[in-house]
């Protein structure tokens, strides 16, 4: 099955999960349009201004990855250890882990999530 | 935990899945270094030169998404019928279903492929 790009549902949310400022998000799906029968929880192709973040929290029953895109980021990994992220690095939060994410660059931090179950 | 973009595994195939000339493609993990608890079992930062294709292939015991970066490219959706995408869109082909990306236009088919099951 296709998910159109022009019917994508457009999220722009404040403090996601705790965190600073805007996010803004394109999702190919939500609840209300998801297949019962897929792994794939959420697929988000996220944007954060500069100085904006999404705020550490738990997985407590799903995983989730996020693939930079472009921008610069700092990562909070599950021990709580932060480290500096960019194009192409790979984040991967298992079931049970904490992240966060804060774009900490002067231009946009674009990144894609994927959660699975 | 994170897998960096300097690590990527690169590779270069022919013929994927029965398709058409070239694959590029960039890799967080492989079997090796794939952690065990995860149901993510790949993720590929995909191009396909024009005229190249992913062959039609089943999924039997995962699932896959697609989500088109650039490019334009023809899908081909388990009913065997086909569709043009482009950057945007996403496909999800689920546990037992058949697909398969051809590149129909004159640049690059740049695609973000994930596997979970």
């Amino acid at each position: 099955m296709i998910f159109w790009a022009k019917d994508n549902i457009e999220l722009n949310r404040q403090g996601v999960q705790g965190g600073q400022g805007q996010v803004v998000s394109r999702h190919p799906f939500n609840a209300d349009n998801r297949p019962e029968n897929t792994c794939f929880k959420m697929v988000g192709q996220m944007t954060l201004p500069p100085g904006a973040s999404v705020g550490e929290h738990t997985h407590t029953a799903d995983e989730e990855i996020y693939l930079i895109v472009s921008g610069r980021g700092l990562y909070t990994k599950n021990d709580g250890s932060t480290r500096e992220v960019g194009p192409g690095d790979l984040t991967m939060t298992r079931k049970g882990e904490r992240h966060g994410l804060a774009n900490i660059g002067p231009e946009a931090l674009h990144f894609i999530a994927v959660i699975a179950a």
